[in-house]
């Protein structure tokens, strides 16, 4: 099975969310081998959480869960980028479609982007 | 000046390169804070080379600079995504429009991109 380049990162790779159909990066998120290889056996996007330092089955609680259409590596194998259809319509546990809602303009940062859903909704109020 | 937080991965942030009219992502690579002001500060981006520890104007050497169009932020301020003008039309050093040019189909890597120049050509042949 081809592999990125685990080692330059103790373990782990950036992976980039990029939406299949408009193009629209969505998300940045880490890959371990574990989650590399679950993504190819599965076709659904699973990461690695620094944070809660597990595996992440993006979506798995939220049901905005990343069908791969597409898995690309980049020229030095330490990058990847998958082209994956969004369930849900949103990336992000804000509620924002992408991650990337806020825009720098100037010295001011901007929220510039759609809001989906309201994560009250989706996650409770926590 | 609005800063992420390059706290989280020990002074650096991933930095994406989006093609601001096609959309396409061209590469990643990592962001310093001297990267980050100079790049808000001249509309041109900088990097930080791991491989050369050392602040990396992309283009530099090759001419194939990247005038940043728009600048993001994601949610929790620890990734940046540059959209960008790419000066040459090739963001790769093997010459290929994207880094990401090759694809994962099934068990095979397989190259699947535009090259838009022989980089023999451009840095000679090393």
């Amino acid at each position: 099975m081809i592999e990125p380049d685990f080692d330059k990162m103790g373990g782990l790779v950036p992976a980039i969310a990029q939406d299949f159909e408009g193009g629209e990066v969505l998300m940045l998120a880490f890959m371990n081998a574990e989650a590399w290889k679950r993504t190819l056996q599965t076709g659904i996007a699973h990461y690695w959480s620094r944070s809660r330092n597990t595996l992440w089955k993006k979506g798995e609680s939220s049901g905005n869960m990343q069908e791969v259409k597409e898995i690309r590596i980049d020229c030095d194998s330490d990058c990847v980028l998958l082209k994956v259809h969004q369930l849900g319509g949103a990336a992000c546990h804000t509620g924002y479609r992408s991650c990337f809602f806020t825009v720098i303009r100037g010295r001011e940062a901007v929220v510039d982007g759609e809001r989906v859903f309201d994560p009250k909704t989706k996650y409770g109020d926590r």
